[in-house]
């Protein structure tokens, strides 16, 4: 029987990440996972799903994880790093579980050496294209729509640098990048999906 | 009538960017350009073409070749600012005449705000796995291989870093990077089709 297979999605704010993974779940016939996540994380860890929505990728600190990992009794941990592990094993129980694609979340980092296929993907797009998206798509005004921009992926960036051992947005971690604003939300569903096909995963 | 398009090709040593480039210009009937460039750009410029073999993307110096072109009239121009001017007009030129594959040579840049189509593409693949092929493919030593591979990477950035004002191997500047080592040869080939395929310039 063939293995699952996971579609790891990172994304710059605005960039359309988020929906081309959503598509493509649909496309491909496979659950997509985001919020969810956390919400599985949450259930499985015993948290309130409040807490976890508020901490979701904050930037935590100016500690390596994995010092923390080593020096604090599994009671003692900060909730962010809780929160953290919680999800790392959710992302490797769904994966365990089904095909499927996730967004965010160091989902790469945590099935980098796990037994699944994973096909990692790095959503990416011009500027002012991912300003004019945050106005349009996600409601943003005008003129605080830069700014969050910028904010919104230097939290991603710490989150991804602060959890794992890579740099959120380097060329080598990824399978595949994509300029959503040159190629178009369709053309980045279409191309993952052909990778998916030529991979032969399904 | 249709623009011609140009898919440039970026890619580390050992990646099989090249590969990818030629065999990807025969399934889509263009022409492909690697040496070829110099070729044509040292013809039109009344160069030797052994000096351009020789000085084919070496490292310039420590100060912005856009600094030169201000301050140095044509004739005082140092060679390496003179060839890569002549291969800067041969892209363009090329561009003109019809779709193909380039690669390397900062073609990307120049043909950036040029009246074309382009798909900028980089092709980059795990260590190993370039060391691998270096040793296979190019007959390189193996206690030689990772050096050559660094080396000739340090290069690479090194030349398009001082000629554009753009950063080698940085995801932003791609329509599209691919993992040779994860993806295959062949697969990288047919997603690169099937861009310009969707993209609608065939």
């Amino acid at each position: 029987m063939k293995k699952n297979f996971v579609i790891t999605i990172g994304r710059q704010y605005g960039s359309g990440g988020r929906i081309i993974g959503k598509n493509l779940a649909k496309a491909l016939q496979i659950p997509y996972y985001d919020k969810e996540l956390l919400t599985i994380a949450a259930k499985e860890s015993g948290f309130s799903e409040e807490i976890f929505n508020t901490m979701d990728e904050k930037p935590t600190g100016s500690f390596l994880y994995s010092l923390v990992a080593g020096t604090y009794g599994g009671n003692q941990l900060p909730l962010n790093h809780k929160l953290f592990l919680a999800q790392f094993e959710a992302i490797r129980k769904i994966a365990d579980k089904n095909s499927c694609v996730m967004i965010g979340r160091c989902a790469d980092y945590a099935l980098e050496d796990y037994d699944v296929n994973c096909i990692n993907v790095f959503i990416h797009a011009n500027l002012e294209h991912r300003i004019q998206r945050a106005i349009k798509e996600y409601g943003i005004a005008p003129e605080k729509a830069e700014d969050i921009v910028h904010k919104t992926d230097k939290q991603r960036a710490s989150y991804y640098n602060f959890y794992s051992d890579k740099k959120w947005g380097a060329i080598d971690h990824y399978d595949i990048t994509l300029d959503s604003s040159k190629l178009g939300i369709d053309t980045c569903i279409e191309l993952i999906k052909q990778c998916v096909s030529l991979i032969k995963y399904q």
